[in-house]
């Protein structure tokens, strides 16, 4: 053997033993995407988890203190019935095999591999908020066994199905290239629409709107904690950075960061600038308002936030702003229908709003459907329309089977004494004195 | 040189330029590693630590306002004291070199790199909340200096002494092949322990227990802030997502999605249940027993949630759900032992019945101790009575001597006007008119 | 070709075809390192969001009732504005190219890449937590229309400029050596003077100090709600995690472990050192002084946490106990200044504090701005006295200007009815009695 060769095959042994260490001791590729895929969705999937405290706070705090046990305990079984429903039947639906684009149809009952385990984990945080966003609509007066009948469709048949539309690669909605990053239709506008069938069905509170002959006054019912009220939209807010950066799916995705950005934005100037209409229209800046404002603009930007730049967001936000006050005083004012916390106006109509947003402000190439700008707006538009019609179509039925059956609202004495007292046996509040007419 | 030896010499400079490229400027393996290791646990442990917040809340809610600041104070002081105490001495009895199996004997004053800081900061966490669990059991009654001297020994010398048998690898537990993957025994059942000590010396609250002619009759004492309660369980539940995930100590290990989807599983499962149960045994839903139903499924599925599939979380929650309540009502009704906020049932109950749960449920292969299914149940059923022992009896010698020497109760005039006004000198709802008699 | 060429092409080939691979599909260490920042710092920002939650919490808390409304609305809006200002001109004043050490001079309405957006999102949530600041020495009195007057300027000028001094390479700070790893300075101090100069020209709430015939007594002022000021706290503590250890701005950086000991060790020291003092002096282990306590210590370590010992760090936790015990009494009892909340001695005296410690007991290899012991400890106090003239001169002109053209403070008959009626004609805890005379 030459010089040449001895030296060649030298430096091939020098090259070989790193490169056979890398393949023995060191971390692969794979399992460095692996790491940050799992660590990122674990977490993000975690302050995902914590809106349900959010939820709670702001739904507690905005009605009376004589129903807030009641509250707590539709909150908790919302994410607890729906946690075991999404397991067993709901991620089947959502991502199992497409049968004819419309649902799913396979892997019921999840178990499997580490990925698999995250993937679920991260997508059922999102169903549990889809269910608890109705609680709010019909706090106040719905029995609480007819509620946990509601929760188990939700979680288990109503979001899951029209969620495969929009999130499973062979939807209908996806190959037609509708775009919803993180949820504002998937998620947000389905529990709005559920709830607006929910707060319809059950008609409003005792004492809501008082009809003098055929002029109906309309009465303000003032929430018992405004600062669990607040807490609850810190709560939520921080809670959705995990939910709209967590949406990137990927560890490695570094667009996490602009996401977090207009989310950010879009927040701000939604709370801001619902606090500046209500103001002009009612003389002060009133605070539940300014806290639903800030509501609005997270669900608005929910659909858009990874691919508008920050200045659409901060539009996006006024917009939402503006719009979940109107929406309020008109479903409120116009429609009477009683929707304690506003959740229809702050999820669906701002759901609406987000989802058509994509289409006016959305980066073309960012979406990545290969429409025109019109043909996206049309493609969100047709979308929104067709999640409306099942989500609200298909709460509707559900409701009114359940008040002909087992009867879907509380006796006239129950909710006037309260729901803590007669479903549940307790007083949120034990000691404290409190207006016997509240 | 020949054109063949010539274009080796190429290639092998075309490979060398870009490896040694990757060992000047790149991060190298280890550094990798060590960011995702040093991220993974920094973030879990930051989520540890919130969970003081919760069981502040829970505490506070499930007991009478008179208390409130009383009971703030412990457990700002439980994490303070028990911080410096880990630090100082509790880190090396648990974690120093061991002297026969039994205890650590060195690292005292915790000092050094990156590695041991991280290590500790995880630690001390899981230290604080077992110190913390004790105070719901001896809630409204024990004076403030007196539960300082607790919480002194507790993260200085309780739980670190038999955390070292299990946690440590060269503890006799360890070496058995006891299996607690996050902590049902080390932290939760030794907490429990203690609490039931502690409930136990000081007897119950003023008006608990009413003896007539030799027939004891049970007054329930409301909590006196449920939605408090409750935030505290959803805080709880969030925390405890880093509490179990981040028990993997690696952030390669992407089996902490597994344990996220079998935490989320038995926590919702064991809520459920135990509402039912509560629901068939009283006739209502009852709010706080809902509430504690959850963290019993969560302290259930803290030690197996590594090695157990979804299935087997659903069963172990069923079962922490049911034994919760079966457990409240037996301590209170049968025993008479006054535990305001079911401490004892929760983490000492619960944490057993986790800890036996490994042997019954658990993977042998993922476990690896190499025991047959009964060896495995025999070690965890050995583990669970020598941690009782240990906990049980140590706390009980403490609280007897805290008892003999500086009083371990507070007056009866103290107690019945609430431990705020004496031992703090303030009221913790300043301006709200509550009823005296409360 | 022999069978010496044959061989050694193969090798090369063996080992070209993974390398290749590295190439292609393989994360580049740019996106490894691109990765593990953007999810460090997105996550750690999230956490100091959070922080928003706790100031409000504990300013309602320390405070009374009638008043929760405005609070919470001020801190809402102390982000949202925050957030928009910051966007527009505070991230340009601040890390824009440097106009003469002084000021930056581009970047303005922030729009660009992920690492500019991380960056951003990063800093924001830093600047305004130094707006929230200021809002708890105000409290209680100040019109809601004249703070947000000042919530605009001091996160769209007071604050950046003195940042960028401090925090960006060119200034004029951080050439002389200043180090304040975190913003005990930057963003504690900044917050405490302006706090300080609001609650100057404010003057004291009615009724606080009483003269008699030249002689001033002081009235303590009860908060209404001493559970949420403790869960504020708990989540300033938990959010401050974030702070400290993502102010590494490096995900690989592990140090962050450091950072979240010693952060630990001072907070819990200054508590128990808080609570010592207090219970010294007055009698008893006071609730607010020893959660004020903890957040002294927050404040004191966030500037040295990266470059002191564990043993430090409990050093400088203890002084800060003490420290912000002593300064709420003179400034209350001496200066009789109204600080309803303490802000001015937890952010402002305690920020001083850790500016200094990071002379006293930093390493100075650590620090690595080549000073003598001597030199540092001067430099700290001369950046220390600029931002103390800097912010407290700024915000005096400012509030000032206010009280001069739109008037600072409302009026008697409001201040006693509450702010909650008359500024945004609501009430926080509707349905509870409330004694009319707090």
């Amino acid at each position: 053997m030459n010089y040449k060769s001895r030296f060649l095959m030298l430096l091939t042994v020098l090259i070989l033993v790193p490169a056979i260490g890398a393949f023995a001791d060191e971390l692969t590729n794979e399992q460095i995407q692996g790491a940050f895929d799992a660590i990122w969705l674990v977490l993000c999937a975690t302050l995902v988890f914590f809106m349900q405290a959010g939820f709670a706070m702001v739904e507690t705090g905005l009605t009376r203190a004589k129903n807030a046990g009641n509250i707590i305990m539709k909150n908790l079984m919302d994410f607890s019935v729906g946690a075991i429903m999404y397991w067993a039947i709901g991620w089947a639906l959502m991502y199992g095999t497409s049968v004819g684009t419309f649902i799913g149809g396979d892997s019921f009952f999840v178990s499997g591999d580490p990925g698999l385990m995250r993937d679920w984990f991260f997508q059922v945080v999102f169903a549990a908020t889809a269910a608890t966003i109705v609680s709010g609509a019909m706090a106040e007066r719905t029995r609480f066994t007819s509620y946990l009948i509601y929760s188990i469709f939700i979680s288990g048949i109503i979001y899951p199905i029209s969620g495969h539309w929009i999130w499973q690669g062979d939807g209908w909605l996806t190959v037609l290239g509708f775009h919803d990053f993180a949820g504002s239709t998937v998620v947000h506008s389905v529990g709005g629409w559920a709830a607006l069938a929910g707060a319809v069905v059950l008609g409003p509170r005792i004492g809501k709107y008082i009809n003098i002959n055929g002029k109906v006054t309309t009465k303000a019912i003032m929430g018992h904690n405004l600062p669990l009220a607040a807490l609850g939209v810190f709560i939520l807010w921080f809670g959705w950075y995990g939910f709209n950066t967590g949406s990137t799916l990927s560890g490695t995705d570094i667009s996490m960061a602009h996401v977090a950005v207009t989310t950010t934005l879009a927040a701000s100037t939604s709370g801001i600038l619902a606090m500046l209409t209500v103001w002009i229209f009612s003389g002060k800046p009133d605070v539940s308002m300014s806290l639903n404002g800030a509501l609005a603009g997270l669900v608005g930007i929910t659909a858009p936030c990874a691919v508008v730049s920050p200045g659409a967001a901060i539009i996006i936000g006024a917009v939402a702003g503006i719009l979940v006050v109107l929406s309020v005083e008109f479903i409120d004012k116009v429609l009477h229908i009683d929707d304690p916390v506003g959740a229809v106006s702050v999820h669906g109509v701002c759901g609406i709003w987000g989802t058509l947003a994509v289409g006016i402000f959305g980066n073309l190439d960012a979406i990545g459907s290969g429409l025109t700008r019109g043909g996206q707006i049309g493609v969100q538009a047709l979308g929104a329309a067709a999640v409306f019609v099942w989500a609200f179509g298909l709460a509707l039925i559900l409701f009114l089977i359940v008040k002909k059956t087992v009867g879907l609202r509380v006796t006239e004495k129950e909710e006037l004494a309260g729901l803590d007292i007669d479903e549940h046996g307790t007083e949120a509040y034990a000691g404290f004195q409190i207006f016997q007419n509240m």
